[in-house]
């Protein structure tokens, strides 16, 4: 190991080469973007009734989205046009819509409202930061579970899911934010028969990355909601995804996938909210993703071409640098956006700190944990998906330096 | 008059006629879409980055959207940018946010949010529906009050307001749905001063047809928003426009404004929902409207082209079939989508019926009051826009024809 000494005489060196870097949030590159820029004009006066005969411009079409919209994407998700809602961009905001909605109305076969009682709902960390103020924004308040190499802490969740105030679990359940996790089959079966203390316990999924592989060595769990009906709790799920990070990240869809009650249920108050989501939006998303050789899946092979060299970069650095030291540990996912590492010690603020002051922004240490505290400040998200190659490389080298030095002060 | 038997005897030879028209909603024709299909092309990847620097594909960029759409639809509501909140489409979903947030957190300066206590919310009748079932499917509780020539009924509003249940008062200012009236200056300037039991009493002021106006003959009432800043009383407003009818009403976009502290306090909530909006489709039609001969203005004259003749017929049949007759009296609005007719007799659900009956669709009788219930029974909304000329002469007809026989049945 490095000295402090030799390690603040690099310090010294990296400032100097005054670097602007920043691996900070899960957004795609331009290089991803201009894969859908055939987007843009994918509609034309040509195509003013989509193929089912909705008139674009005009109000109807119903606030479930396009027929054509729910067909691609329930296909993609593996659930039929039925259990399915395509809205404008942004997934998140559909999971604000229907968090909302429990609380004010109640979940379908709710006894009550749920802002009529305590409501907490089980997230697990370290975990997404915008699930977190989100929730937090909408009052409810947050029970943290461990994300494990299955997913959700099952023993923990089983044992929280008793407690009448817990109404839900939040997560991602594919290529987890932040750690690229996905939840086994066994942890979708016991989710979805396990013993709950209310009827209306509710498991929302933030699907948001499960077609969003690096390689041909693909995390394809079982069918959540078929999982859910057939342990006979059909209505336990609400299940969310976009095309936020496969066309553009905003000017993206969102859309959820439910059972046929679950979705009668919500697009009734939905219906009360608008009349329908912007249709020639959700039209040129139709025809440019049924154009594009060998379709979603054909897109997303193209995003990963652009995306594995720089997850293979990140493993590499880390691998070369901190390899053997114990001086922290890592993730190696096979899909979504992000890499997790973990400091062995309570360093990670620190280590932010000191990449920020070498021009490397990073995610704020914290931000993994509910209100951004991590009892144990070790957790780092890295995102290499924004900047070009040559940075994501340099970057990692930045941080690993920051990682040793951090650990020897 | 006409006797029944005669009438009854031209209900047969109408009936023959086997008609299907529509003048069920306050849709734009396929005609008035045409006008804005070059938005349909207005972004291309020439465009890619907005005038103020804004990358338009990637997520950043803000929750209030994009700075160019909030100084093109400020300038028209006549409020600055920072006044100012751009979504997606609709507004109908931006009341119902902010109704939302106001019941789960409070508006910015309320002792505690609104569903801790009863929270009734003041409207007009006739009114619009969708106002109706959004305020319902939320929880409030709506007190009615008349709109008239002024708008609406401040005597009544001024003593409801002195209830401390009383959070608001929800309605279209210029030319209301469905009677066409817009608030005078005093009514105004009545809400923005009037002495309210809760310190966070809100107008929610729908300003749907701010700039639709069918001739020269301009309704262009004192700014609301200033009117309230100069009582002392800058955070009781928020304003909602869209361009739902002036550019696509399925790909509009959706538009408030209030004090600069109420845009922060709201925008604040919003983002936690989700990133901002589709900066593209706003992008589109920033092009688009800047573009057109005239900017907006330009665009909705000649929109007046297409509307103006249709809202003359309907004038002008209800004035040669019923004129002098003493069945019903009707508005002769100066813009906006509606002709709001009353019948003398308690006959709109029977006219309404009738018409149904020869092929004419009408908004249910009803409709324009809370859960459909009209207390005389006489308020029929006409919707002329979306009909040819002839089908909405033909169809004026119709209605014409059953007021009579319903009143004489």
């Amino acid at each position: 190991m490095d000295t402090l000494a030799t390690l603040q005489k690099q310090y010294d060196t990296y400032k100097k080469m005054g670097l602007a870097l920043n691996m900070q949030r899960g957004q795609p590159s331009d290089a991803d973007f201009d894969l859908s820029d055939g987007m843009l004009n994918s509609v034309t006066t040509a195509d003013l009734v989509s193929e089912s005969g909705v008139a674009l411009r005009n109000y109807p079409g119903g606030v479930r989205g396009l027929p054509e919209a729910r067909q691609l994407f329930g296909d993609m998700m593996g659930v039929s046009a039925d259990e399915m809602i395509v809205g404008n961009n942004s997934s998140l905001k559909l999971m604000s819509e229907t968090l909302m909605w429990a609380l004010l109305r109640g979940m379908k076969d709710s006894p009550a409202p749920w802002k009529d009682a305590p409501a907490k709902i089980i997230v697990t960390v370290p975990g997404y930061d915008r699930h977190f103020t989100l929730l937090d924004a909408l009052g409810y308040e947050m029970v943290t579970v461990q994300m494990t190499a299955d997913g959700p802490d099952m023993d923990a969740v089983e044992k929280l899911a008793l407690d009448p105030d817990v109404k839900g679990i939040f997560f991602v359940p594919v290529y987890s934010n932040p750690t690229g996790d996905t939840v086994s089959d066994k942890t979708i079966w016991r989710l979805a028969s396990m013993e709950t203390a209310v009827p209306d316990f509710t498991i929302f999924a933030d699907n948001a990355y499960s077609v969003h592989h690096l390689s041909d060595d693909k995390d394809v769990p079982v069918n959540m909601l078929r999982a859910c009906q057939e342990s006979g709790n059909a209505d336990r799920i609400f299940i969310y995804g976009s095309t936020s990070k496969m066309t553009y990240a905003s000017a993206g869809l969102g859309f959820m996938a439910a059972s046929p009650d679950n979705i009668d249920y919500i697009a009734g108050l939905m219906g009360a909210q608008y009349i329908g989501p912007n249709k020639v939006e959700q039209y040129r998303h139709v025809r440019f993703l049924n154009a594009y050789p060998g379709g979603i899946a054909g897109l997303m092979a193209a995003h990963a071409t652009l995306l594995k060299p720089k997850f293979d970069v990140v493993d590499a650095i880390l691998s070369r640098e901190l390899g053997g030291t114990g001086l922290a540990t890592w993730t190696k996912p096979k899909g979504g956006y992000f890499v997790s590492l973990d400091t062995t010690k309570p360093v990670a603020s620190r280590v932010v700190e000191l990449a920020g002051e070498l021009g490397v922004a990073l995610t704020p240490a914290g931000a993994t944990y509910p209100f951004g505290k991590d009892p144990n400040n070790s957790n780092i998200r890295l995102s290499p998906s924004r900047p070009p190659l040559a940075e994501v490389e340099q970057a990692m080298e930045i941080v690993a330096f920051c990682v040793k030095l951090a650990s020897a002060e």
